[in-house]
């Protein structure tokens, strides 16, 4: 299964030029989206080459001489579970008419079936993924149809859910949004170079400009110059949890910043649950813009309450049972002269299992807070998401089982609120009907097999 | 020469316990005192054994198996050269009466001088660091005085400069501060328990209370209880720079939290030097908690204005000058959506050359931004350090050489302020005469030997 | 393409025991058969688990923490190229049957004649190896027939060329050997837990006992006991390099020790081509056998004359062209006091470009041999081999377009003389019709389509 | 069981050559010296630059980017410890009167003496070597005398034991040896370039020729031209086992080419204990030139009995109990076609425990050999080398305790039989006198302070 990940796709009319470190920078700058692996597929004029390994992009293409002037690339999130390396992506695919390389960002909701439908024609699969499922799909309706856009449409037509790819043909970028457009994919130029990313952080990091989202249903073949073909679109259903935590905060999104949208749920989450305090503050990083626009709405002012520490690497050794009881504080530190005697507004995005946001609580009470009131800039989630968001530890959210009552008492809050559903829309501003709001509501646009199978 | 590091040293009386993971803790809290290398010196009854390596604190301690009651440690600060690693504390001496391990955090003024010194009686050197001279001079004392402690006391006389020191000798550990009290150097507790760190965050993070500073010119002995003792201490001396920039928000030096001078600071630099704004922002993360200040003096609201990229490592491979020229976007993006068509105040604690913050500049204005006006909550930086902070690069002040009025259009603002000295002072708090403010006025509170030579 | 591997293929009864420990040892002993890549499939009664990665088989099974009672192994060769990574075995499968494990060794002649058939189905290919080939042609004849045992006996009539598989089915390990046993393939036992590997010593290094070398043609079907099929074996191959080169000296091959092979082609090189000298020496590992097989039949002492540094690791600075010219003598030293006005005759396996010979010949000379005299216990390789031993190199064989004589010259030696086809057949001992030739005659027992392309 | 060292110096009068590779190729000719740590210190005309590490010559060398004309480099064996990093050499020290880098092969049998002395001193010392001692004797005699090399000689005199060094200083090259000649130090050329190194192969590898051995008490003052000082050398007592087992079997030591000592004490071993036998061979590869020369004296066909394993490195995953219960066979696996039914001779250089021996004797009888006879090259070792030999496994020698009978049966060998001292001193070729064999004997040419401590 695939979760939330990140695409390029980059294209220089410039041969001369070298499309791998535009992939470079521009992985870098969505690491935020996927660090478990990453890899780039480039075509150098005559084969496709592919490189890609566990790691974080700084570590995989250290050291890599691969030169091209068309390339795609991709970041994974990490995950549980053993031989991760065969899930890498790009994945290249060699069939009869040729080869091609595909990375993939979403969820296919309809995998069983299409891998039992593959599977009976003799398919064989060498990973756990859905993007082999659908670069599978792509090959047969290619070979059926004989022309490789009109495969990818009637491929579109059997896959269902959501993904946002970037695929490289032979001196082509291909890029491509599920008719929902689940997951973001944004379009960008410098001069006639053209770039797609996940995110337009991507893009202007070098120094692209962004040109416009790439519409749900839409298909862009991009060479020297780009041309749009697509499917019907009937349900636009951009994922809500992209503007409240998963994009970076200086992406836009189906031309809304994302930056924007946090602030306004902060001040939302102060018109529907107002409150009196001394300090508005944030579980940083995530929280901060929320926290910044509850603190504008409400006057309170704001202020950092508790301190990250920013070495925290892979061969950090978390503390034992011990260490843990003990009460090291490894990664938040309570700022006791900012919160001592203070009634605090503490803000964060979600409330996952609830322990820690109450080891927080409890250190800045420790630390001398006289109250700590919790605001949530995104209502309870309480169904899981087969679009792409890793809800694995997400189906443990407290708010499953729980009243916000209960939650309070739980983690220790002295009040505890959840900005509502229409705050959320509001925020984001999009009509309530162009928005995925799946595991907040259980309304599912697209209906995933899973579900099926258990009703 | 030693630059700014940390240190720490751990005491536990119980002896079933471990002093290894306190260590480990504490200088992970403090590894933004130094990441080029650090290690640990622990006794377990019989002997004392070294470990020290390049690296983070997370990478030298992985997989290290080492127990003890007593230990010190040390972080070293990344500077240029080769060899680096025989440089690394904490350094090990063995001598006629013992050995013992020691850890320092400042800068001797008198190297040259302490160094000839010992030269003369046939002492040799295997590192290029003043802490190996501290060591000798210590030897040298014990040896003529027949008592360690002191021994201490009469290198202390000699050894003139800023020094914080934890030294493991047999199974105590001795925790030193200079006569002026350049740098920090906290005690705390828990049970019979005891740690001493050069931030009060070191001692936080793994659950000991802080009891209270170590004094200039004092000297703790610290076993089963702790005995204090005291060189005469005429003037303290704290670097202001502390405050400012290098310390972590959340450690109290001196009894003074470090976040209140910083927001402090900003309120200051608001009144200094007032403006009409749209939007204060920050440099992240060195000028955020002083722009929070000028926010609240000012009414102006806070907000982010740069995203800065978390996953920058040693492996990341630093844009050429082709992609510099292509203006690539690597550590810090400008938020477009909340700049645009705004007058922006920019927080920041210092210009060192003036490059970075003039492309800074420059992108916000890309993205936007009507006006940007620049505010540094620190006074110019015109002379360089001899206590500890490394002015390699600030040497290179831009400061040095323009007035305010040609560094404004040097970087492309439309104002720039820099808060006053008195301003300065005054957000500490703590008297003028107790502060060491070298490094912006040029009286320097013990005469360096390089001023000599060159005066 | 596949190069020369290494398979094995673990099975225990008594499911308390792991058999990854096996494989380990087993693979390790294994590892000059490939040092490129290696990996494990093993089954732990629920599912299989697969780890593959570059590198040696110490390097890659470090830290592994696998559990299993069934498993398969596989050590890969190292050639150039990007991205083997993908190329690592074993490859696991997944299709509409359930999944399997496959580890080979040999080289399909007809690879794109099935791949071709299989893309035409609408397969696609995610490997550039023959083995995945082979593993959906397996998967094609599964589901024809519905038998899996069945399908891989159908494979098998469709399969042209040399393969030794173990495949890890369920609980099951099914080793294969091709039709013409062009690869060895060898059964062991220890009570009633099994192992097949391609070389005996791989099953003696885990103190099992070898049973049997599988038939060519045969299929054995291993679980709590063993069960044999076979499809019909016209015409036995096994390869000569095997013998001559390729395997290890302790291993046994079809009943026929190849140490005792090494030395008698030694002896028959003395009687074909006699020679006076002082001394019967060897290139360093490979010639070293022969040499002493020469020397018993000659009566001429056998010494050491080149001393090999044995640390020469994959972190190895290679001497740059101003080294080289210097005489830089890295791998191999000339043993002065042996060879000083001696006679020589110098023994190895064989003669690539004649490049390395050429220089040991000449230090030889410098330091004081007063004539050399060169012997090859291998016959001229002149084409090219297509069933699984790398030609790569073997392609610039300096024999191909150079007289004997010619050669002689070329490298300086004072005689040089091969083994006979007639030398070699008789030091292995068996028909010339049960053995794979091609490579010196041209005679190839399965035609491969690249020489039907060519013709 | 190796403790000893490997030094090279290297002083290149082509001031545009740079000395780096010839240190680094010079020690990878001399890794079995020592595989620890090793490292290098470099002139380039203003300043001495040193860099060190833990790891092979291949590794540490990795990417070093140093210049130079003048260069010192060092390899040392691994022992058990923690920290060893700091003992790595070559240690560079600094002083009164400027700096050197000093690299040391041997052990100092006054060594707590001379430590004492320093001490008393005031001297301070950073490592656990007796090299730092030989670093501070000189320093202190330095600053005494007021000439550096004066200083080297009045210091050789209070040095007691053995030691070959190599100095850098300034732009010169000091190459010593102890007066005994304990450990072997030659001189090479090439032009006016010059080179020194623990052994032969070392300078031969370079391609530079070998002048001739630095004598017993000798002093090299090597810059453009060489001069040469002395002390008064009264007792000759060159090491024996640097012929039987410790130096490469390529070099030469005292003009006495080592490859035919070894042949030799395999010739004069078969004279002493002479049996008829089917096969004679070898502990790989220590015990091979031995073999080889019992062989040629005795008749009896060399031949390999046992295949070793060529990739056994530092990540390989040693048997646990249970894997050794079931015998398996890492490291060397007999030959079984080559021994069964066979009366075999089985020679090595030494027997330690007797445990590895003993499963060998078990693993080739289980492999059919009739009878195995064992003949060492090296009389038994029952005193501990003070000069340099790690003999910390040595005392656990089997024939400290045991009579050759015992051991014997004790090895499951049907004979056994030690090469004789009057053996040993013939094949080496040199008076008893000027040989030491303190190890043998117990007579100790200078007495170690340990001796006289424990009588």
């Amino acid at each position: 299964m695939q979760e939330s990940c990140g695409v390029i796709g980059v294209r220089l009319n410039d041969k001369k030029e070298n499309a791998l470190s535009k992939v470079y920078y521009g992985l870098y700058a969505m690491q935020h989206r996927g660090q478990e692996s990453c890899g780039v597929a480039i075509f150098d004029g005559k084969e496709i080459k592919l490189h890609k390994d566990m790691g974080l992009v700084s570590e995989v293409f250290r050291d890599l001489k691969l030169e091209g002037f068309a390339a795609i690339g991709h970041v994974r999130y990490s995950t549980k579970g053993e031989s991760q390396l065969i899930n890498a992506q790009p994945i290249l695919i060699d069939y009869s008419y040729g080869s091609f390389a595909i990375a993939h960002n979403g969820q296919i909701v309809n995998y069983k079936e299409l891998k039992a439908e593959l599977s009976r024609k003799g398919c064989v699969f060498t990973t756990t993924t859905d993007s082999e499922i659908i670069a599978q799909v792509i090959v047969q309706e290619h070979i059926k149809s004989g022309d490789f856009i009109l495969g990818i449409k009637r491929a579109m037509r059997k896959i269902k859910g959501s993904y946002s790819l970037t695929i490289l043909k032979d001196d082509k970028i291909i890029a491509i949004r599920d008719p929902n457009g689940f997951r973001p994919l944004v379009l960008g130029k410098r001069g006639s170079n053209y770039i797609v990313a996940s995110e337009s952080c991507a893009i202007e990091c070098v120094n692209f400009k962004v040109v416009r989202d790439v519409k749900p249903g839409e298909i862009l073949i991009i060479s020297e110059s780009i041309r749009s073909e697509a499917v019907p679109s009937e349900r636009k259903s951009i994922c809500m949890f992209e503007y409240v935590y998963f994009s970076r905060p200086d992406s836009v999104i189906d031309g809304i910043p994302v930056y924007q949208v946090r602030k306004k749920l902060g001040e939302l989450l102060y018109k529907e649950a107002p409150i009196k305090a001394d300090l508005v503050t944030a579980v940083p990083d995530s929280g901060i813009t929320a926290a910044l626009g509850f603190s504008r709405a409400s006057g309170i002012p704001y202020g950092e309450s508790l301190i990250k520490n920013r070495y925290l690497g892979r061969t950090f050794i978390m503390p034992n049972q011990k260490d843990r009881e003990e009460g090291v504080k490894i990664k938040l530190m309570p700022l006791k002269s900012e919160i001592k005697d203070k009634v605090i507004v503490l803000v964060d995005d979600s409330i996952v299992r609830g322990t820690t946001i109450k080891r927080i609580i409890s250190n800045l009470k420790e630390a001398g807070a006289k109250e700590v009131h919790v605001r949530i800039s995104c209502p309870p989630i309480r169904y899981p998401c087969y679009y792409g968001i890793d809800m694995q530890t997400r189906e443990e959210f407290i708010a499953r089982n729980k009243t916000v009552e209960e939650i309070k008492e739980e983690i220790g809050a002295d009040s505890l609120a959840y900005i509502s559903l229409d705050g959320l829309i509001k925020a984001i501003g999009l009509p309530r009907e162009k928005l995925c709001l799946a595991c907040l509501t259980g309304e599912y646009p697209v209906k995933p097999e899973q579900m099926k199978l258990t009703n």
